[in-house]
């Protein structure tokens, strides 16, 4: 099979991550007999600090242009203060809208041999923690319209949460398909007794359900699905929400595997193509040092395989040498315990290879 | 001491917990010579099952006219299907709204005595979790405009969220006065990377923060706050947001400390007049059979005395009975352990009452 990956290392941590992940895929390449062939791509903080935005038109055209978009991590202080309108965020969030990518899929998962470093009870989280949450990404308050205005002699802020029953009808079926891929049960949550939004959501969403007799459908509270993540994760299979509720949920869910270093994301459109990354940031702190955690990069582009490529072998090639590196005992500086093998950020990427 | 309270116990469980919160007012009255009176409030769905509507104009009027509001528990599923506009939250909603309620306190603290009861493993805990959310409570998305129209052909629901400079700035006096009869802290929480209502917050927040110098302000994002309340709670002691935000977030916080039953909340504007009430719900499933626990309401009228009479000395003495009644090992039926001793709810009343 022969791919053309657009690369995306962003900023901070990013260029070392992704580095290591390209090993990964590369190997993979040569063991299956694949192609695949990268296009460096500028955006985020470091596209500011070039070309005066953060994602150029045509770091947007090689997006468009292929197979997959592999990303690292984007923004930083630096750019803490630069203008709104040209935000390192505005990379991310201008790849999935361009891209028309609307799923995201979030796996909250514990790695066994990382069950001690879960923030959970241990009695909880031998209950099992395995579950899906699907993010609604390219609609709600993130991309309704948004001013600020004097009004009265002073300053008014608004954002608009708008949605379409076509934007939760996409999303809705995405969640069941998933379901159906895992255990059956897909929980939609929202926040009904609130906005007109949600009330939207929970009827289209149960309109869709009917699609699927085979997959179980309940309706959760946002506040109290972020309550029930803490007390009892083993009840949830696949979770569905809206942007802005998905964004917290999601880190709140990849919080208490106690290993964000090691979660990917998958942002899906209708087309295969698709923008992978991990779930964490760029960790300016650390960057250059060759320290930083490449797993969640290297699951990423696995998940790639998988997703966008359909290489459910490589994939699942790729997760058994991360769990069989883990199981080992070698651990990155963010995972470390006593008695366990200290890899650099490198090291890392090399022993996945040496395993693969 | 002479305080005229309007008592709204709403539905489910409701009635029978504020039974027991008035039983230890009684006494409170009684032991240091105050007079509180009560007028019995209708609203919720019990409002909407008599009139129509969950806030009838008297039922408002009532809690105008009172010093101070306590509450039980709204809603529950006999009303899910109402229509949204006579809701049993609207009581709630309209209540905070036009008592002007622009603050809501709540309090995530371990209780010693039931640390094993937090989802969170044991080390976490033993730093210590005892912060308070403040949350901007009537506005933002909740009450912007909201609407579900026909767009080519299809529904479109929206919501707005709106905050103005002068609704940020109170909210932001409320964190900082808070902070400075705790410990001088506070997070101030948005996704400012985002929304421009959050732009706007954090630039009013650190205007506020120069009139208090001597407490530390910090910016923290939505999700990256979902995290840290799971990861390392003892960092926090006042975390302030916006009214959405606050909902999710103290509702997580909450649950950290394993005991939402017994956590209570104020709602205050800018006179003396609050709404007091227990974070729990109405638990509709365990209605009418004596079992609920009634310490979250028994605390919320604590905190009714502290915060509406300044009856700090008679706040502190219902704060310790309840604690010394879980020290000699009484618990209600959702604390109950091996080895404790189990309560009814007004066998729990009783007790705390006969602590005084
Ligand atoms: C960086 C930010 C705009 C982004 C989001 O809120 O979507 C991030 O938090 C995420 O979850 O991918
Ligand atoms: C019942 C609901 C409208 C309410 C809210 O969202 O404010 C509740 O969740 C709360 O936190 O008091």
């Amino acid at each position: 099979m022969k791919k053309h990956i657009a690369v995306v290392p962003g900023d901070g941590i990013g260029p070392e991550i992704v580095k290591e992940a390209i090993k990964v895929l590369d190997c993979i390449a040569e063991k299956y007999d694949h192609e695949f062939t990268y296009t460096h791509v500028i955006a985020g903080g470091c596209a500011i600090d070039q070309f005066g935005k953060s994602l150029p038109e045509e770091s947007l055209q090689q997006c468009l242009n292929s197979d997959s978009v592999l990303l690292g991590a984007v923004g930083g202080p630096k750019w803490d203060d630069v203008d709104p309108s040209i935000r390192p965020e505005k990379a991310l969030l201008g790849i999935r809208k361009e891209l028309g990518l609307y799923a995201n899929l979030r796996p909250a998962k514990i790695f066994p041999q990382l069950a001690d470093a879960s923030p959970l009870r241990q009695d909880i989280v031998a209950k099992g923690i395995d579950f899906m949450v699907v993010r609604e990404l390219i609609g709600g308050v993130y991309f309704g319209e948004k001013k600020t205005e004097e009004i009265n002699g002073e300053l008014v802020a608004s954002d608009h949460m708008n949605y379409a029953e076509h934007e939760i009808r996409r999303i809705a079926h995405t969640a069941f398909q998933t379901a159906r891929k895992r255990h059956h049960k897909v929980i939609s949550v929202d926040k009904a007794n609130v906005l007109d939004t949600s009330r939207l959501w929970r009827k289209v969403v149960h309109e869709v359900a009917k699609e699927y007799p085979d997959v179980e459908v309940a309706d959760m509270l946002v506040d109290n699905t972020a309550m029930q993540i803490v007390k009892n994760p083993a009840q949830f299979d696949v979770v569905v929400t809206e942007n802005m509720f998905g964004d917290i949920l999601s880190d709140e869910a990849s919080m208490i595997t106690g290993s964000i270093g090691l979660i990917p994301s998958a942002s899906l459109g209708d087309s295969k193509r698709g923008m992978y990354e991990p779930i964490h940031g760029s960790a300016p702190d650390i960057a250059g040092q060759n320290i930083a955690n490449p797993i969640g990069t290297i699951l990423a582009a696995g998940m790639m395989l998988k997703y966008a490529f359909d290489l459910d072998t490589e994939y699942a090639q790729i997760e058994k040498a991360v769990e069989d590196v883990l199981a080992d005992g070698y651990r990155t500086a963010d995972i470390m315990e006593d008695g366990k093998k200290h890899l650099s950020c490198s090291e890392m990427g090399d022993k996945i290879v040496e395993y693969l």
